[in-house]
């Protein structure tokens, strides 16, 4: 199902809460003669935040000076920090696997048929294995075959690649590396992994196996921004099947691979959708 | 957990959609000093749909005055529809019940933990069989035996008993008795109901039954709205269970029943907090 | 994740329920040798139904054998209906497809990843559209566009083509055309469907659209077997997605898909596995 | 929904999986004149579950010697570790609290309706505040404030009451005092309690604080036997909730309450009935 393509601006902000900011943002809006399609806040007692969308047809604020105006006539006002972007500027992705195939099949499918506003230029793994499935849809694929030794210098072959593809995101799907703190630093919160439990329970290696181990009734999967500390960055979004004492450790594994590629590609689709804005390593995710 | 109970307001209002509406409320409330402690709006392409609650300590509008100034200054202009609640008036809640006991026990536990800001001054039933709970928990039980010749008076005093007893909305809590027109013109979108399936699958009677003969997967609750024609009201709210061949009747009707009083004590906590505005026999339910 | 591929054989049976029929299946097993490895049963007041696997090493009775024995020295006397699969005689599916990939992809990437014990031989649509995706799996594509003038003819050259190609059951992925009782009656409780919505509610076309109108807060989608009436077939597998106002028809659509690929993939793995016994327009699916 | 109460035997056991133990257990009782009502299995490569129940009318054994021949005919044999339980003698249920409700009252209303069969003669506490709560269902309520230095002590008489009233199990309705080995020597696998989180994610005291800080997307509810490594015993039942950015820890506590009250009576349901076979600190559950 393609979602329309308008020409619009999305605004992702977030300040210290007071009166008026919501009437300011949309009176800003308003009086520019811009139509707002899509506004959701959500306030904290000492935060605010928010997204808003509005269609730049006959707004009057030419679209390359829209930042500088709101920057200066809001931002700095309420001490705003805020990302504006137009949605006719499609994000890049570049997604990273190792041997597994099922989330990227679901992405390259989701991709294929249009349902998503995002490029992927490219496919990086640190194996050979998924190589024909890049081929089958016409993916440029790379390999960078990671050791302890060579890892950083790899890894800065990848950034170097990502930079030249004017790369704004990655998606980990199921890659099962490390990631660097340079890779990070260059993309916060633009990182998105798939971790095979439900965290904070079964951080790390192998969590299928802790889990039969555990014995637990529901197994889950979680999508979350990738920073320093493994598998603690902002979760994104999260999903649980039920299992049961009839469950082997393989029917964890494949009831949690369906789960795991679903929950990746709702993180992937409200990422490209610009509906996260993550604080405090936690996500507010507008609906 | 009990909610704090704060002096505000609760505004709800829909209206044609058009620009500037919601930069219009917050500024009302802004500048006559209340402080915006909540705010959800939706919009669809032609009507608007808010809901705004405000700190009243400091308001320069003076309570009994607040209705009348919105009305004159914002509602008329853009033709809205609205309700404004204050959350020191209780809403006040008459339960309905007939024979089983579960929706009746959940809703008064919550009532007695002080989880919610509601009165419940009376119990109605067809039946005697529940008094004792009523007894138990020290709210006055008034039994109208339903046959088809008594009906339309049964129903008129139980209508003169509610509005003597100022109620405010009306629970049925598996009330096995249609509701009759004079009762829900009385009680518009102010009853709400649990049907025992997931609507608008197996509408009227027996549907546990209907649902094992039909062999389905997952059974569910519904509660909603009464209107006149039979379980068409506006849904409130909705949660499934899974089910399995092993599953008899009976095991069904347990498993439902543990779904009932939830869905239904949801419905009713978002009722008495005004997070539901019914409009065209759907709810936009603020979250 | 590959299952492990033994040599067993699969027995799924149904009977009057009697006393001794467990003892009795089980050690005929047993005192040829069988070493049981799966075992499940479930019986109602009056039907006993059983599903059980046994490794075949060095069972006494020769595979060509084992049918003729079973009939002959239980079935008779209990009057079971039986059926005895090979888990070594992989079964072979045909796709049906329209014009919506997500389906076909979920099943092909599943099919490529080694999950199923299942042969693809063919592809058949109505239309043209999805032939590259078919090409990018090397799986034989074909298209029978339908009229009302062709349909009898169209589905004579299908079921043909189905038999050439020695296919077992039918996967209807998202396939847009009603099947005709001559399909039906040659694949009885062989051609899996996925219906968009949560049956019984909303069967026919345009599921979504009534979701939406009816103003539901759970959507669904359910995989049963066809039969002669639409959309009432045994139910395999069903799941939800909860929505909200917030969810144009759009939303309920992309939500829907995501649903749909999963619980069509439920169901056929279970095909696969010969875990369904289909019994008096219900199923039993064993865990 | 009451349950038949028929005059059954409940059997449940495990031991080392070889051949023929289903087959011998089944004979057992069909050559004895038992009609078998229930049965379900379950094995891992090494090891035997099963829980079988049958009608003891007409039984040749008499009830008081079932546990004997069974001992002597088949549990010797096959190094079978067993219990036998009869319908007709109902389990006595303790229940712990300490100052909230919601459980308590589930249970309660559940104990009330009839749904279950069960005893409960007597409530135990560390506070007085539930005993109105106690009164209202006319069921005998002890308070035994804890302290550092008294807790052995008041542990001891708590034991000593327990055993008058021949308490068979135990449930924790959040009662919140970690229970003394002592206790737990004398209930093994017989304490149920519920923990406020999807176990083993937040151990400990405030998992919802610690969920919220998180910034989990759904939380959870866990019932589990009471081990002496605190929140670590095996699993019964779990279940979660969809939450969000806009949920409080208020919220969270609210929405967590529903959870905990759910599972922790489906997790009573089960014991009652003899479902649950604990083995290696995990739960066989059957269905």
């Amino acid at each position: 199902m393609k979602k329309e393509n308008k020409d619009t601006a999305i605004l992702l902000l977030h300040c210290p809460d007071k009166q008026g900011i919501l009437a300011a943002v949309t009176e800003f809006i308003n009086i520019n003669k811009g139509n707002i399609l899509y506004l959701d806040q959500h306030s904290t007692h000492d935060v605010f935040f928010m997204r808003v969308e509005w269609d730049l047809n006959g707004f009057l604020i030419p679209r390359d000076k829209v930042r500088e105006y709101f920057a200066t006539l809001l931002a700095s006002k309420y001490e705003m920090e805020f990302n504006i972007y137009f949605r006719a500027q499609k994000p890049r992705m570049a997604i990273f696997v190792s041997k597994l195939s099922h989330c990227l099949y679901d992405l390259l499918a989701h991709y294929e048929a249009g349902d998503w506003e995002v490029e992927i230029p490219l496919i990086i793994s640190n194996h050979e294995e998924l190589e024909p499935i890049a081929k089958k849809f016409g993916i440029p694929f790379y390999c960078f075959p990671i050791t302890p030794e060579n890892k950083d210098m790899q890894t800065a072959a990848e950034l170097e690649l990502l930079k030249r593809n004017e790369i704004t995101f990655c998606v980990l799907a199921r890659y099962m590396q490390i990631i660097t703190p340079e890779m990070i630093q260059a993309y916060p919160n633009k990182i998105i992994n798939i971790h095979h439990s439900f965290l904070p329970a079964f951080v790390g290696a192998k969590p299928y196996h802790a889990a039969y181990e555990r014995g637990v009734k529901i197994i889950g999967a979680t999508s979350h921004y990738v920073t320093e500390e493994l598998d603690a960055g902002p979760i994104i979004e999260q999903d649980v099947v039920r299992i049961s004492h009839k469950d082997s450790v393989g029917d964890l594994l494949r009831k949690g691979q369906e789960l795991e590629k679903i929950v990746l590609s709702r993180a992937v689709e409200k990422h490209i959708d610009r509906k996260i804005l993550a604080y405090k390593n936690k996500t507010i995710v507008f609906g």
